[in-house]
């Protein structure tokens, strides 16, 4: 289902990389950020706005992450999101960053929405959750759904 | 087995947070490994010199983070490393950031030794392997005992 | 004259932000070399490509850099790289990083071509010195002309 | 008058690197912000503390960097903070990176003391004005005495 897979493109720049000639491995969770950005632009909600006006904030909590083959300096990487479960305050995805479609590095990142001010758990405000639900085919996992 | 366990102070600059007035998540990846690079140093293996003479680099293959709790602007922290495991070619160890004595983030990291330009594994120099078994009680796992 | 003109948008992400909900100082500095790597990549000379083929590489000997008003999350910007002055192994940039036509930082950085290994002083290769000179209008300084 | 110097210590690690070989130059102004933050600490002013308190922020307004000789994976530099002159809602300082007496990087920075919303010029609070005047010799500047 081809609606549930976002990719945004990143070059690597100096400041990605590390003396031993590659991407320093903390930086792919930033490419990885920016592109959960761009995703959650292109469904209509920009990010900042979207936090200021219901005062959440989305924490990752957990990740896994498989680093397969180094990135270096100017490669065109390619990151995408694919959206895999969605609960009350939670959403999980799928990333990866791959260069001319090989993979170097995979992740499953957990994130939790969160209350900006405390970050203790919150609701996914509704209508960002409909759009989650519509645009990406994940809906709330079936325990949810028998209250 | 105390002599497993090594700890590192480090303190948050602006630096290290981001606008949700939180350390951004993927710096507690740059504040374990500069844990990491301590331990070495601290068993007598300073790395650049060590990675330049033996021509190898330790590169972060896997990795497993709970984010529990965030940190914020100027908290000390104390980050932690323990060998876990040990391969010819791969050391497992469990890391911590922690804030007087309360977990904030937990992670397991898998770290190749791989030869230092073409990114291949390469078996942990013996003089290293020694010192993380004397060190840290930890030898390579039963499987590897067999050839 | 437009040719010396060259833009390149940024959009901030949380990453570039601090816990005073601004863009921290010192990421402007990377805004800027994006921008200029990319401009080089615009002459015809992918930087990585470029400083692997000839052994040399760019280095910031000098900036001034005047931060005017603060970046926040999700702004686009412009940063912009205008060649100034250019020497036998040296070029001047002036660079703007904007939101919207407003000026939020403004430099003068002066780029040293290095050899790559000892970092010292190098022409810049004749083929870049060329382009330098016909894509931007800046040929070496008077001083230069006469021998 | 050596009241008047600050040094802070600061290791090298990979993160702080770039393929260059060499530290970022972008990095050596967050080494900087550390040593002023570590420098304002010793005067009796923890930052995050401080300006939760008075609803300020020290917001960088204008640098000029040299940046000398390249520093290394793994060197233990010191960075140093010098206070040159101060205003109302300025300070200006000089601040130094060096390893082993050497100087790497020399910089001047002006710093405006802002509110922590807006971003607008604030007073330096009194008790901090009166610590950076005992501490340091740097009263306001002449004209600023005739008001």
């Amino acid at each position: 289902m081809t609606r549930t897979h976002f990719t945004f493109p990143i070059r690597v720049y100096y400041e990605d990389t590390d003396a031993a000639g590659v991407v320093y491995y903390a930086n792919y969770l930033r490419y990885m950020e920016r592109a959960r950005t761009e995703w959650l632009e292109s469904l209509g909600f920009p990010l900042a706005a979207f936090e200021r006006e219901h005062r959440v904030a989305f924490a990752v909590h957990h990740a896994e992450i498989d680093f397969l083959r180094p990135a270096r300096l100017s490669d065109l990487l390619d990151v995408s999101v694919e959206a895999r479960e969605r609960g009350a305050c939670r959403l999980v995805v799928a990333q990866q960053v791959s260069r001319d479609g090989v993979a170097l590095v995979q992740a499953t990142i957990a994130l939790a929405c969160v209350d900006a001010i405390r970050f203790r758990p919150a609701r996914i405000p509704a209508r960002l959750a409909r759009a989650l639900c519509d645009a990406t085919g994940v809906s709330r996992p079936a325990m949810a759904m028998n209250p």
